[in-house]
């Protein structure tokens, strides 16, 4: 009978870190491509735009005056959609369960200058980023159990405004997809006495097919799991639970493999490439969490082209994610992207 | 202190049939739009288009031709994710899990005309459609476990074809979304002796609170826990845990609930409603399941108009779904739209 191949037969792999499964079909890549296209992101900026909300020194929309920042600056969400002051209240109704959730939601602009992305920020500037994220949590964790640290780049990811910036929600109760993770990797110290992303880490070292960069602190993979046709995890190769916990440095190695991955990334089809990016860790509740492995997860909805994306639908809402290419695909081609961006190559 | 109103103050619902969480910010509502506006999908299409590789008698693009068809026409996916002659093979471990899967694909025409769409059908088209789901399911369920129905409807939820069509994926192993179903409404029969969705049903039905459409039959909600805007659930009044064991007549008031929610999709925003659809029962795999009950979902992207859309993102993809209306709120707007499609409306 036939032999199993990766990059020929529908298969399903398992994500151990939320106990979900994803089809592969990866010699549907194939498939010719009739239906919508996205607009191209590539209009020139200047380095400030008086009408932006975010630039140093503007007036936001709600009359606050930003600083006359010069590396981030953090201002709370004009929108938050968590507020402090939520009375506490919950029904337990098995059919109609709720609970209020007390949080807060801040921005964080990342550099002054209107015109550029993470890519584009040198390892200082990207540093004074992850330092930024590290105070952060710092003091929103002594009030909130999770604090969620993410960014959306690009308007296909619901981004509104071009100004490099990301954001933090806070609040006191564990996300689903958090409990999720705390859950498997419990799981995983309970039956193995060992940490799951740091064993998953070694295996990935060891065997290179899905590592796209690294330095000595940080490797980046597509992981074995991977939905998003590009998706990629960022884990430590030092156990570490918490960003607060990252010596000053681990903050530059850290700034260096985040510039690493999202050069390749605006390399891949040269082009700003968007991306959902956000951190996870142990909460901030007290306890140890060793079971806990710090590490962030990019989910980039490109799948051909700079136009062309993976749309996350009908099957994929009723049943699974789904992708096309394998995840050592995307890795090889990842890796084989230039480490210089695409913006500074002379041609 | 303060007493809780669900229309001002964050909260989370929980969802029963998968254990996950959404959170609920009304307040956010108010937040101004500056990203991505959609394009409309307005133009008038032909009733036949020589170019349509979903047009009765055509041929399409591996050479086959189509069915002189009049009401409803089915073939297998050109492209399909899923092939039934897929090697057996699996590994089992831990962090680098995998198993081959078996099934197909298959493509439904709704209507031989390609102008139209499922709202703009009358009952007796849409009987077709409903029976032809009946007897793709009853045929696909002979052979594997799962058959999973489903329509992308518009550009925005990757449908690349306008020609008014649906799909059928079908394969052995229970899909991530399908097995959490499963898992919930077992739980809730082990615990209340009674039927997970039916107990659902009966309560909004008593309520009305968040009832848009019903007939002798069916029902349509705003979930509870609607994690999209518009989100809605349509539950059968009665007891049946298969699309196969419809009787003739639930056939066609099946039809007549199909034609009224999406008559009131359409006219919410006066533009042909992007949804992505799909219905859930028991699995075909010889067992009874009295925990199940026949379900669909339609999961609708648009939030404020006809072209702005809710980014279920950086948050959303990190911790849970968020969402900016309450499930109250959208089911009283959908209640309203008028039962009269806005194209045929004299104005
Ligand atoms: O099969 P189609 O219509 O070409 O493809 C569409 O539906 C599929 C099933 O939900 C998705 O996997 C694709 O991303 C989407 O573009
Ligand atoms: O807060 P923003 O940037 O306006 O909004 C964006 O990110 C949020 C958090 O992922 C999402 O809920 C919104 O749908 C998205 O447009």
């Amino acid at each position: 009978s036939e032999i199993f191949d990766p990059t020929e037969h529908p298969h399903r792999r398992y994500n151990p870190l939320i106990n979900e499964w994803v089809l592969v079909s990866p010699h549907r890549a194939k498939r010719p491509w009739q239906g919508q296209v996205e607009t191209l992101d590539e209009d020139q900026r200047p380095a400030y735009d008086e009408t932006c909300f975010l630039c140093s020194g503007n007036t936001r929309i709600n009359g606050e005056v930003n600083d006359e920042y010069k590396n981030t600056f953090v201002f709370p969400n004009d929108f938050a959609a968590l507020k402090a002051d939520t009375p506490v209240f919950a029904t337990d109704d098995p059919l109609f369960k709720m609970a209020t959730e007390q949080g807060e939601s801040r921005v964080i602009c990342f550099s002054p200058d209107h015109s550029k992305t993470l890519p584009q920020l040198n390892v200082e500037e990207i540093t004074e980023v992850v330092k930024t994220w590290q105070s952060q949590c710092e003091e929103i964790g002594k009030t909130y159990n999770w604090v969620q640290v993410f960014e959306n780049k690009g308007a296909v990811m619901g981004c509104s405004n071009p100004h490099p910036h990301g954001q933090i929600w806070a609040q006191q109760q564990l996300p689903t997809l958090v409990e999720k993770k705390q859950n498997a990797q419990s799981a995983y110290l309970a039956e193995h006495g060992t940490n799951l992303l740091q064993d998953y880490a070694k295996r990935e070292l060891g065997s290179q097919e899905r590592v796209v960069v690294s330095n000595d602190d940080w490797v980046v993979v597509v992981p074995y799991w991977a939905a998003w046709p590009f998706e990629t995890l960022l884990l430590p190769r030092f156990a570490i639970q918490r960003m607060t916990d990252l010596t000053s440095q681990q903050q530059v190695s850290l700034a260096d493999i985040l510039q690493q991955i999202t050069i390749r990334y605006d390399n891949l089809f040269n082009t700003s490439f968007p991306y959902s990016m956000g951190w996870h860790g142990a909460p901030y509740d007290g306890e140890a969490h060793s079971e806990w492995t710090l590490h962030a997860s990019f989910f980039p909805p490109l799948l051909r082209s700079a136009t062309v994306r993976k749309f996350m639908v009908g099957y994929e809402m009723m049943a699974e994610a789904q992708r096309d290419l394998t995840a050592e695909q995307a890795a090889t081609r990842l890796k084989d992207a230039s480490s210089l961006h695409y913006k500074e190559q002379i041609t």
